[in-house]
């Protein structure tokens, strides 16, 4: 069987987003498995890249809040972030480190939680920044609460984060979505015609 | 008939040569015109946005030399820039200088000349940073090679860029490409199959 692609992306991007609700479909069609890799875009764009957050950039941000529900529609998703003030930006750490930290125990569960995470956020209009809020959707997936809180609380598992999103550096990875097919890079879910074609052999 | 689509883009951007070629069969189909408005990304992204350039931005900068030629290439077109040490990065003045004179005279030429200029920079491997080398493809156009030297050192005629990148900026556009139909934004090549379903009536 074919490798698995990496599907990176940050659980405060609203575009790895709508990739995440595509991205397993467009795999299987090709006999693809899916690793998914949370990153912090805080890391790529603002540490390595050395930009300005994306909605703090003049007319970007601007553009990105109203093409943001717009592609969202085209994609057939209904898109309801939470409520302002409830932050533009929330926090993807509690979320990040749940994810890999479950992984290590069972990556098909970590996945179902992280869907089930970027949906509050981005379409139940749930800020997902709390370790409560994290918490509290495992135990949905069967996972004690309290183990939950303990993990997000340690050390180790902070540590596991930092080396993901430093690999994923290493990787020449940046934004979100980002997906690497056998090495080949495609940045943006506006890609995913191109990462289809590319899966049916390339162009 | 309804408005004409405005497509804005930048010499020294291959996105925009790659949306040049598919935006007027694009309208076409849709009966609607199509006006050029070339802009300047040194203005527009350097000093309005406050980001520095692309191909300097860690990252990004790599993934866009690898992404350029495929994504040419996926849409089926024959990307060939001039080359090294030939400019990563071409002057784009001289040619929106003239396309903007000459349009004040002729939009048709004006457009005629852009698409000329452009194809040179990225499918012939042509540097049209030159002053010499637009006046040689205006000439070609019919347009005495003199005339358009002598517009290319006019003040006015600089002035007259200056002030459409300032119009531009006023609308908000910041890439290239970038397309406005009746006000609507869409900011980047792989927007285009976007752009058709908007001019299909949206979503």
């Amino acid at each position: 069987m074919a490798a698995a692609i990496d599907f990176y992306f940050d659980f405060i991007s609203p575009y790895g987003w709508i990739a995440s609700r595509r991205i397993e479909a467009i795999a299987a069609r090709h006999g693809r498995e899916v690793t998914w890799r949370p990153i912090l875009l805080g890391v790529t764009v603002l540490q390595v890249m050395g930009l300005k957050p994306l909605l703090e950039t003049p007319l970007k941000g601007e553009y990105l809040l109203h093409d943001v529900p717009r592609t969202a529609r085209f994609f057939g998703l209904t898109y309801n972030p939470p409520p302002p003030p409830a932050p533009a930006q929330p926090s993807p750490l509690a979320a990040a480190r749940a994810y890999y930290w479950l992984f290590e125990r069972d990556p098909a569960l970590a996945k179902r939680l992280a869907q089930r995470l970027y949906d509050l956020q981005w379409a139940e209009g749930v800020d997902i920044s709390a370790a409560e809020t994290v918490a509290a959707a495992a135990e949905d997936l069967g996972i004690a609460r309290a183990e939950t809180l303990a993990a997000l609380g340690n050390e180790a598992v902070k540590q596991r984060l930092r080396q993901a999103v430093e690999a994923a550096v290493a990787r020449k990875v940046f934004g979100s979505p980002f997906i690497l097919i056998d090495g080949e890079p495609f940045w943006g879910c506006d890609r995913l015609p191109m990462v289809e074609r590319w899966l049916e052999g390339g162009w």
